[in-house]
C-alpha cells in the first residue's frame, strides 16, 4: 500500500530533509517512527530536499508499506506518537501504486518571510529573515516580477555537486505580500535550483534596499551570471506546499 | 527621566514577568540590562505580572533613569543589545513624571489562542493551547458573552495568596475569531484577576465541547462560586496592549 504525507516541520534543530549520517533530518525521523512500527526500514521518499532550518507547513512524502491493516487515520496517529512534535504528519492518505512524491509533483509554492522593521518582535525569532534597512516597494516589487516566467537560472543557484547542468526553470508568480513590518514573497513554479529561492530573496531585498541597480541583477538574470552569492537566511524560508 | 517600554517576550524559558530569585523572570533580565548600561540598580515597574509562559507581543513599563544624555532610540538599542533575543524593547518613549505602568494603566488586551484540530502544527508549538475535540461555535460564542460586563470573578480566578478580597471585574469585550483550525478569544477589560483569563477561556472551551452546560457556568459566574478549578495552559496566553 502506497502513502501519501502531508508533514510540516519546524526546521531548527534538524538537519534538513534528507537523511544524514546524524540520524537527525526529518526524513530519518520518519523513517525511524515506521520502523518502530513495522519493525523493517520503511524508505520515505520526499517531493525535494529542504535545507536545514527550512521550515515546512507542507512537504509531501511518500513511503510503501507491506502492511495494509492500519487505515490512514491509524497510521497518522501511530507515526505522530513517534515523532518529535515538531514534525508532524498533518494528513496521511493512500495514493496509487505510480504515485511518487517527486517524479509527480507538478510544482512547488515556497513562502520567504521578512521583517522589515527596527527591531524583531521575540514571535518572529526563527521565522524571518531581519532586514532593518526599509525597503523601496516599487523595486522589491520590480525585481520580483522579473524572475516571473522561464529563465536560466544559472546565476541564482548553487551548485551542490551533482553537476546539474540543467538550470533552466519555469517560475509561475511572486506575489510580495505586507502586513505591517512583515514582507513576504510567494513563489510558485515548477521546481527550483538548489538554494534558488534563497538567492532570489536576496536579490530582491538588495534591489529595495538600493543596494544593487535592479536591471543590473535583471542583465544577470539574463546572460546566466556572474554568479551571485547571496543566499537568504534559511529560518525565513517555508515550504507551504507541493502541487501534483 | 522617565522612561515607558513597550515589551515583547515569547514566555518559554522565562520565570515570568514578576523578579524571581532565580533571576531569569522578565523584569530581572531588563533590570540586569539597565544596571549593565547605567551602573546602578534601575527598578523596571509593569503593568502587572504575567505568569511563566505566557507572551507579551506589547507588555508596558516604566523606568525612572537620572541620566538623560540619551534619546529613547538610543536607550532601546542599548537595552536590546543587553538583553536575550527572546525579550524585546519594542518601542520606547519619555513619559510625565507622574506616569506609572500599573496604576495608570485602564485596562488591557489578552488574546487566547485554540488550535482546534487533529494535528498541532509544529509552528504552533508553545503558542496555542491544542484542544482536539471540535467546539461547537455557538456554545463557545453563548459562554464568552456571558463574562462581558461587570461580574464578581471570584469563582473564575485563583488566590495568589495577597488577601485580595475585590474581585469585581468589569469585561468591556470577547472577541471570537476563527481562521480554519485556529480559535482566538480576545479578552479586553479594565482589569484582570490572577489566572483569570485562563479559567475564562477553560470554561468557554468545556462549554463548547459540550461538557459543561453553558447555563451551569453561568450560574456560578453570578452566585461567585463553587471555585472553577480548570485552568488553560499558559503557553496560549498572549497579552497583547496595556490601554492607558
Amino acid at each position: 500500500m502506497r502513502l501519501k504525507l502531508i508533514v510540516a516541520y519546524q526546521g531548527e534543530g534538524f538537519s534538513g530533509w534528507q537523511s544524514q549520517p546524524d540520524g537527525n533530518a526529518i526524513q530519518d525521523h520518519l523513517e525511524a517512527a515506521f520502523l518502530k512500527i513495522v519493525g523493517t526500514r520503511v524508505v520515505v521518499q520526499g517531493s525535494g530536499r529542504t535545507d536545514a532550518g527550512v521550515h515546512a507547513m507542507a512537504q509531501c512524502a511518500h513511503a510503501e508499506v507491506a502492511d495494509d491493516s492500519l487505515t490512514p487515520a491509524k497510521w497518522r496517529k501511530a507515526l505522530n506518537a513517534h515523532l518529535p512534535p515538531a514534525i508532524r504528519i498533518m494528513r496521511i492518505g493512500t495514493a496509487e501504486p505510480d504515485f511518487h512524491a517527486r517524479f509527480s509533483a507538478k510544482g512547488k509554492v515556497y513562502k520567504y518571510r521578512v521583517w522589515n522593521g527596527a527591531v524583531l518582535p521575540p514571535s518572529e525569532l526563527g521565522r524571518a529573515w531581519h532586514v532593518v534597512h526599509k525597503l523601496d516597494l516599487a523595486a522589491v516589487q520590480a525585481m520580483a516580477e522579473s524572475f516571473i516566467g522561464r529563465h536560466d537560472f544559472a546565476a541564482f543557484s548553487a551548485n551542490r555537486g551533482d553537476n546539474s547542468t540543467d538550470t533552466v526553470r519555469t517560475i509561475h508568480s511572486i506575489n510580495v505580500g505586507r502586513k505591517g513590518d512583515l514582507l513576504t514573497f510567494t513563489f510558485e513554479g515548477e521546481g527550483f535550483l538548489y538554494k534558488m529561492v534563497r538567492m532570489m530573496t536576496t536579490a530582491i531585498v538588495r534591489a529595495g534596499e538600493g543596494r544593487e541597480p535592479v536591471e543590473a541583477l535583471q542583465a544577470r538574470l539574463k546572460d546566466g551570471g556572474p554568479k551571485w552569492n547571496h543566499v537568504a537566511p534559511a529560518e525565513g524560508l517555508w515550504l507551504m506546499r507541493v502541487l501534483y
